[in-house]
């Protein structure tokens, strides 16, 4: 098992990812468990070497922690109450570990670094299901997509910040739609209203919503769709540059 | 002066405060003027202790370094690149002001410690001029209120936080109308239109306008305004409870 030392770490400052997968009108959650005695959920997190930027680090965590290369991360919030690291909580995480923990940290200092309070930095995502391969890294027993309305009881406030990252995703949709690349090149009004419908968890008419789409003005209209029945046929729509 | 030591602080992170103003149809930023030997602007600023929050401490900040309470401030970005900490601009800041320095920070290591990468969240928030009186400290020369489009060069990349602070006070705009307490208790659809467009910086069409604001669901229409001519007269509205 790889060692994780405190060196070259910026000291009481995290980064934790919640990212949310698109897959068949659902909305998911990565979530990896941790290769400990007991039953640990934790978001994919890591620390910031001294080095790098903030950015860096958290596209360098989701690889390490998840295998996810070249995703469109962002920060949504930070999290820095005082009391969000249980000490008490993590204490019993270790003792229960001792020896893998043994192995992870080598240095008693170590030991004493990881359960000092931390300040974290949450980043979000959303991707294609179909696009992604996540894997299990040594730190971790399994990694998972997990339906937004039945996330397991995870370590900290992660519970709380995948809630947090929910509401800024929805509050950023309009203006991060194009980014997050979830559609075809091409796609119809109703395949775009299915994608909000799953990230906004409610049905929307398909009027108003339609008219609310085309008033962003990042829509271009392209040919009908060919079904067949031309009159019904569908428009095609594609993001302006 | 007081003196600053690094023993009580969460090491490498920063608070930075972009206050906005709104006053007569303008929109400015509070800023501090640092009482040094050359012309230093920066952000209200400053360190979280170990024992508080990082909401309790953007609080205390904003309160230690311009005198103001109680205002609705919220995080807005971390600001994390590893070369944002100019440290030969620092180092020059520091030469030019041993004799203050040295009052400030006791000892040697505070020195080092001041200069070292910092991690800044952050935070914002919008007031109305005529409510809030801010103050100078021992630490600065001056604080004054500056048009947005005429800000001072900052130290760091505080000018760069101010232009990422009023992108994001847009996109929350209309979601966040309600806390920023700028109109009086019943107002004009003009009066609020005036307010939009002077934090947009761009004009919006009354009928446009309208039906927005209507859309979103947060006002109340009340009687009309009297002016004498009731037929001309706008209706007031305030915002639902």
């Amino acid at each position: 098992m790889r060692a994780i030392s405190q060196q070259n770490f910026i000291q009481q400052l995290s980064i934790d990812c919640v990212i949310f997968g698109y897959k068949d009108g659902n909305l998911q959650v990565l979530i990896p468990k941790l290769n400990l005695i007991g039953d640990f959920w934790a978001l994919p997190s890591g620390f910031i070497f001294q080095h790098e930027s903030i950015d860096q680090a958290a596209q360098r965590i989701l690889e390490e922690r998840a295998g996810l290369k070249e995703v469109f991360l962002d920060q949504f919030r930070v999290f820095g109450d005082a009391q969000r690291t249980n000490r008490a909580f993590f204490k019993k995480m270790v003792d229960l570990n001792q020896e893998k923990f043994g192995e992870i940290f080598i240095e008693k200092d170590d030991y004493d670094w990881i359960t000092k309070r931390f300040v974290s930095i949450g980043y979000y995502a959303l991707v294609d299901i179909n696009k992604v391969n996540p894997r299990t890294t040594e730190l971790d027993e399994s990694i998972d997509w997990y339906d937004v309305h039945d996330i397991p009881e995870m370590i900290l406030d992660h519970n709380q910040q995948v809630q947090q990252a929910l509401e800024m995703l929805r509050i950023n949709f309009d203006h991060k739609l194009i980014w997050f690349n979830l559609l075809p090149e091409k796609f119809t009004m109703k395949e775009l209203q299915k994608l909000y419908e799953v990230v906004f968890d409610k049905p929307f008419r398909r009027n108003n919503f339609q008219k609310k789409m085309l008033d962003l003005d990042v829509l271009e209209r392209l040919e009908k769709k060919f079904t067949g029945a031309a009159n019904k046929a569908p428009f095609l729509y594609r993001f302006k540059k």
